[in-house]
């Protein structure tokens, strides 16, 4: 019997300003990364996506970034160690006060946009990142699978969820082809459905390139700012579904 | 037998920028109340706190204010029950996030500036402050001697310490006066000595008119961006020391 | 013959972030307020609403607003004569700066929600925004028709813009119903057609309480941030075409 | 006759944080750089600052940053050609708002930190910050004397100031040594002020290794965060007169 994990970023909207589709996003779901202040959300906005992932019974995972509402953390900053770590630590320990007024736990921390992908190519920014979440004692990292930051994270005795995407295209070394490159990012529901399904039963990417690589996922990532993300969400669950995958809150690994 | 605490608020600088003198009053109060980034203090400098608290055996405390950088949340700002709420769990758990890899317990949190203020005049932001702080389930709350939030907190079942001010001058209602007014402020190190060991001893204060109120304190405060913060602090030592009070981490009441 | 200006606050969104629905709307109206980056606004976003009015043959005006992009400038700051005078100065600066780059120039000045509302209310905040729209030797000044900050502008030698808003109610005074409060916002394109028309033609307004007030306007604000503000805009400029109101950027008055 | 300007960057505190010693050092140097709220400074701050600046007969610059308080603008960012230039649109324009209210002339552009790096080695960058100023019509840009971003500026027709650093040692490309290196800084005012003598009168500097390269210089940078920059200050002053040499506002070039 297969199981998957479906997450997507969400709470990142900020003042008055709304993004993306939560309401619907989580419905469909079964884990979620709640932005934490600094690349977007606001103390209000987290208030009111916790509630939401609690009556959806959707798992609460923190969703830290550069501090850059501007850039939405998108842009890459040079920051040291420590202010990565301490930054980590400040943004999950502000969803943790959400959390303990409101309900829930934080399960998870996945790392946004420029730090997620800095940590995946730099290691002393990976080591910032798996110490923070670390000395948190409870959530699992969320990083991506087969990448060093996941082999760093287990080696320090962290927890850890690794990661698919389901929109996105891959390079042969596991990576994710930029965000801004031609076909980058998978539209069509169909396409996407059959990367998740293949990920999930048999462990294996069709890259950009056409070549065939091996991977293991505990969740796939689906983003939830695209018009098409609900058609892509749907059609997922409907192909788990036929193919007798269970969709379950994230099993971490150590 | 006598004890009070004393506390003062620490952490107040802001990336590059320093404030106050917190190497040196660390060494003579007995709890901080530290900055959690809305109105001053960042990650790292909140790190860098919560370390010299540990190293010093200070009592650690939140001290969460408006979201007024600018203003050192000092210029009152027009916020909603909620959005209060919201914004004292968010910098608390921040700092607990803080905590939690450095070590230490926040024991307790003040409300900073402008907040603190409002809250003692303003029975729906006290509410919305007790009630953040309650959520958090440990914490006692830090608020003005005898105040009527001091009240509401306790029908709320929130444990307090009672505060009273070393360098400031009081109005009959047992209210600070306006710290722009002339003569707000005691400079002289005798004088904020006497008070304090007025307050303890003989569980009164002489008004900024003469009048004597009864007031009952846990906790003194001493602010430290004042030249003369570490002379005051040293007298009020001595003048403790020589009445034979105690300086020990505040007990909260309930 | 008469005539009339139509504005819209606009260029509202910041970072990652759209609002409202500049697109269409500035092909509707005739001036543009643009947020300048303190309650909402970036530089890349001034750039793109500089960039749409010079496109539409829109007036260009600042929209400067309180520090508080998380409130969306809704919320009051006691800030004091020179902090507003300063921040006024700052933002209009900036926009002028855009502009200077882009094309066109910044022909008015019309302050943001609570800062709007408190010039209204209380002279020494209407004499900072004055002050300062003042010295920048160019813009006039946009505000409530009728107000006492109008009568301070004109004092004061400042060319105005008298306002008058389409789809809000007003009290016997002249001044609006609170936005939270019921019926404070008219929704129906052909109630808010009316109410301009007879401003425009007849320089008189039925207020919420069914009492008439006369009024004299140069412009009348539209809000873009409604479901219904281009069917609303769309009624008003059909209602002054067939009463023979000519639309044309303001004329200032001294 | 040799002339040179003495250029220092000031109003870089931020709210109650002050910074340096604009003070003292107003008196001693030719020209500022003026910080614009990005990486430090504010609209009073920069009121102030500007008032100052005035008072002492300074030349007034803008010293625009990246939008980064936190890290003091001297942590790199990855900011597109458009965000760029927008961002110095908009801070260079701030100040010329508070300048047309206080009096002055914004004489010239200095990009500060990580961003003045950045325009030395990269090439789109310089572009960005050259366009922007070219577009604001009056002020000259500062940058480093013999780099390519001069060359760039040059071609596209903007005034240059070309600058040298009396307390950074140097390498044999011309670039400055980082900052976190050792050495990096000059703390002898006897060896800054020869630095800066060999610099102005025989047109070379000593590098780092011994090497000596030619160098033409309109201004001299000295930093006014050092507990010795007044030193510095008086040390070449007087090492100036002695050598005949005239302290004078920046002369730019084209």
């Amino acid at each position: 019997m297969y199981r998957i994990d479906l997450n997507c970023d969400v709470g990142e909207g900020f003042g008055i300003y709304g993004f993306g589709q939560d309401e619907e996003i989580l419905h469909l779901v079964t884990s979620a990364n709640i932005a934490c202040g600094f690349h977007a959300g606001d103390p209000d906005q987290m208030m009111r996506t916790v509630n939401q992932c609690l009556k959806n019974d959707v798992s609460i995972g923190a969703h830290p970034g550069y501090p850059d509402l501007q850039g939405f953390g998108r842009r890459y900053m040079n920051l040291s160690y420590n202010e990565i770590k301490n930054a980590i630590l400040y943004q999950v320990g502000a969803l943790m006060g959400i959390v303990k007024a409101y309900g829930g736990r934080v399960e998870h921390v996945k790392p946004h946009g420029a730090l997620y992908n800095s940590a995946v190519n730099n290691m002393e920014i990976a080591a910032a990142v798996i110490d923070a979440v670390a000395c948190l004692d409870g959530p699992a990292l969320v990083a991506l699978a087969g990448s060093k930051m996941i082999q760093l994270a287990r080696e320090k005795g962290l927890p850890v969820i690794q990661e698919g995407f389901a929109d996105r295209t891959y390079r042969p070394d596991g990576t994710l082809i930029d965000r801004k490159a031609e076909r980058s990012v998978i539209t069509n529901p169909v396409e996407a459905a059959e990367q998740v399904v293949m990920m999930v039963k048999e462990k294996r990417i069709i890259c950009f390139s056409g070549e065939e690589i091996p991977v293991h996922v505990d969740t796939v990532c689906i983003h939830g700012d695209n018009p098409y993300s609900l058609d892509i969400l749907k059609e997922i669950r409907a192909s788990l579904y036929k193919n007798d995958v269970l969709l379950l809150k994230p099993a971490s690994e150590f």
